[in-house]
């Protein structure tokens, strides 16, 4: 912690500062500069008590932290990328998996055909939602565990692995029995219990970020679950809240760029929900290929115009089928291993 | 919904949208424009289909809802204020109450001493966290249920009534036998699960608005807590996350006067939570006052420089002897009643 | 500037480092910490050269500034209140000053009915655009000199001084010559060339923050002004923009706190632009003066629904009579004097 | 327009309405719907007086324009891609461009030094700043005229045509005897005055989008150059600002995208200004390649850690070399022409 203190602090308020700082076991270091006197603190900062409590010390100016807060996922801890085993497929370290399938598990038809014509295209997993958070209580919620058993037999027909949201630490359990992969969406990035109770279920998490998180917090909830126990996490960018409107979100690639650097973990995008508009999902797929994602999570619908959820965002299976072709040539430039290819 | 066509429409697609409107239970008018066509669609938008999805047609521009998704929360529904009681206090219609506490619950001393003081200068609600959403894993979590133990006691001591967060639906009932109020926090904003268990818990709920969530989304949420069954809610603005970072957050009033002038229900502010910072919150604890808002919550502690969690924005006592001093004749100003005056 | 290098940096890239600082002529002091080595570098960092860009150096993780970088406009530079006069008026230090008028200068009519309706509610200077910034080439771009004449007949005819915008540096003489206080708006709140053309004019500048400016650049772009050797400055809080679209901007009230705190300038509030809607004003306005601004600026029209910019924001004469009416028991409360009063 | 009424608005207060649209010369159209009553309002909105002002009538709920505000910039207006000719060099179209050089001109040798490498590496223009606007007064402020002096000899010794920053209306003239491109910055983005001027020069305007520019705000700024008389107009993508602070802005990729599909003009991007990192340059550089610009504007120092401005974000003349090759392939797939090649 850097301790900066206010121009003319007297002596006594200096050390009055540096005694508080001993209190929380660190070392004080002083620093006389031409204005102002800065007192380095020196300790693990993860294991002591913040001293960013001390800003309330009327001689303080600012309190800032040297080390970053996450430790388990940063790469100064682990310097290899973390490879998951999803089913017999490889996620991350050099391969490139397209996660395909509606926004919301409607019907079985919807769910079988969809599963069927993006596994034809080239998606190596299926997803879909049969727990639906939404905006509106008078909007469709989902199917529940009726949409858990289509999915299931989805992946009975096709063989792609699952991946659905969870929403309710109490449904975790009856949801890992159905689900390849857990998904924590945008509104839980900062649901503690249920980070703790999915952590728990032993399952490969796809953890999005919040809608306005921050990448340290992003990382942080990761933390929280390698914290209990459970290392398997996907990091999905999903594009942040800002005052733009022209696309539901503004997809933030440098936060691609930034996590891949930072941590070990596999990165994808999800640019369905970032754009929320159908016409803007294939540029910002190739986009998110080429700054270094290591998947793509793609929602399609076989009529979205009928769609229950989300409707104007869904691709139609020949345009999901474009948005492969023009993905390909991309991820052989970056070097990747396009699913199962 | 207004469904707005592309210049040069042919009349075979304007009637194709037209189809599908109907389709949907609506009933279309068509209007010729100088440049477009513009599709009114007639009937229930919160009963209907929603019709965004027709946004995929390729001859479509744009497609506006024009009702409003939330009801029961509205001035609409209902025209006059919500006064709520809380073991005997009137919450709303012309009544302000400041809630005071620690941000933690750290231990029986810190409690009883800051619940003693807040209400020897006029505080009228105690607030204190049992449980804590805390981004990093490595921060103090909170005491749990021997928190909620402590909190029981200092109503026991005080006789105010319990303000403490809940996190989880599978905490609803034990948080619900200690609280007279539970309080969504930002981060549960749209924790759809949750807002369903506290509802039915009958409590009142206090309701953070999301850290970047829309007014809408923090009156849908609202209205889920209604259609569940409970219409006890009191909202509560507590700054919104922007870029500006000399505050923590950036308190938004303009989102208090909305929330009065579309709801019904008692506005919260804050201060504390959207300053991040002590200095900031006796300017906008005045200013909250002022904007017409029902009451506060402000964070105090015996000694911020040691608390468990956020210290830098909690206040000293003798200072929050001040914030009351200071809004007093505010609160007068507005005519309301200040507390149990 | 703190310089914090990475774990494991060998003592010979320790030593880059520090020479690198030594010819920037810092003096560079060592802090070898627990994981991290921190160099806390001695000198002015407004008289020497940023040491931010060695943040290229492999080695190094971050640099951190400690220095504010603003020094005129502050509280350090100057403890007491900047009291300016314009026309025999006080502005700041105790004094509460609306300014009020329409949001274009349109015709003589429009302009002389509101100067004379503004005066009798209790406005102590009168503002008007003559030279309009509009986001569109098609919407109304202002009178220009035309709107200047006007303006000069309602100051003859009602005594109140004028405030109005100039937006390019080759009409700051000609607008200097008929405004008594030069407006910056908040598209021009970085334009350099033209903040330096209105500090030459020796007026009083009414300086309004960036629409996404940060308070740290506001603060600069006033510094600006003082650095080319006018002080006369009023720092004006404008909204800034965020995701929320309920109102135009987000009022930022902490703003107006936080530059109280850091300056010595007067800080004024507009709610008129802030809300983009009329029936907000109120309500902010008694915010802002709660929170402890020195005077608003109000945008009023004796027929709004026919403005030709911005009616949906413009208050009727009434509704400004309302306003006063509203504020003038918290302006006192907050221990100031209204106007002339 | 469509103009929503409120619940339960008398025939008489319709009426009222349909009267004011009439004034304005718009033909109302009513709709009566389920719980609101719809006026759909016919004619020209780029011609007519806008009905947003409306919304001040009590009846009146909501007032939303139908038609973009946006005209010759528009695909509508032109289908073709505009291809500009800089020194016959073929400027969209098919064609992809790589803008180099360093973010200040600081001296001959640093210039010369640069423009040489940059060439060598395959940058077809050169960038260099000779005005610029910095944050603080105590800042490089730029060599003026003597930096359009050594960008001369530049492109004397290179053949590579100028782009360099203006950023007063007095400057252009003597800016535009220099360069090939005038670039108008972020901070100038709705400088009116200054897109007046810049377009009177006939030169190609390479516009950059503001910090917090919404999209249509940004063609609307290439509308005002239009409508001054000249259609050169290169938009340019260099991030918004957002919460997220890794990078100093966000990155906007979609506003490519949804550039590309507007309007007809060609679309470049600068992930030097969007990143504030040297670091996360060239990932976002691929991505913007891939997402479908037109080209790059990237800055390049030969020792970035001691230049005079923002040298955290220039590469290396290596650094830029490994750009060059890895954006290379990528720009093929895209189907375009890299430069002359």
């Amino acid at each position: 912690m850097i301790i900066v203190l206010k121009p003319g602090t007297s002596e006594q308020d200096v050390q009055q500062v540096a005694d508080a700082v001993k209190k929380f076991n660190y070392e004080p270091r002083l620093i006389r500069g031409v204005e102002r006197t800065v007192v380095a603190c020196i300790g693990d900062e993860r294991n002591h008590h913040t001293l960013e409590s001390l800003i309330v010390l009327p001689q303080v100016e600012s309190v800032t932290p040297i080390q970053k807060k996450y430790k388990l996922v940063s790469r100064e801890y682990q310097g290899r990328d973390t490879v998951l085993d999803v089913a017999g497929l490889k996620i991350g370290g050099g391969t490139f998996h397209v996660v395909a399938g509606p926004c919301s598990v409607e019907n079985q038809a919807q769910t079988m055909e969809t599963a069927k014509v993006v596994k034809s295209y080239g998606a190596t997993l299926f997803r879909g939602g049969a727990f639906k958070p939404r905006t509106s209580p008078y909007d469709f919620q989902g199917l529940g565990r009726d949409g858990l058993e289509i999915l299931k037999q989805a992946r009975a027909a096709t063989g792609l692995p699952i991946v659905t949201e969870v929403m309710s630490p109490q449904d975790v359990e009856m949801v890992a029995s159905y689900a390849d992969i857990l998904q924590i969406g945008a509104r839980n990035a900062q649901n503690v219990p249920l980070l703790a109770e999915v952590a728990a279920s032993g399952k490969v998490i796809l953890l999005k970020r919040g809608v306005s998180g921050l990448i340290d917090e992003w990382l942080l909830a990761a933390e929280y679950i390698c914290v209990h126990g459970n290392s398997k996490v996907i990091l999905c960018e999903r594009g942040i809240r800002t005052f733009e409107h022209a696309c539901r979100n503004t997809l933030d690639l440098s936060a691609v760029a930034v996590a891949k650097k930072e941590t070990h973990l596999p990165v994808f995008v999800d640019p369905s929900h970032a754009a929320g508009r159908f016409d803007m999902v294939i540029p910002l797929a190739r986009a998110a290929v080429a700054v270094g994602a290591d998947g793509l999570l793609v929602e399609v619908h076989p009529d979205p115009a009928t769609a229950l959820s989300d409707g104007g965002q869904q691709l139609k299976p020949k345009q999901f089928g474009q948005l492969m072709a023009e993905i390909r040539p991309i991820v052989e430039v970056m070097g990747k291993q396009l699913g199962r290819a």
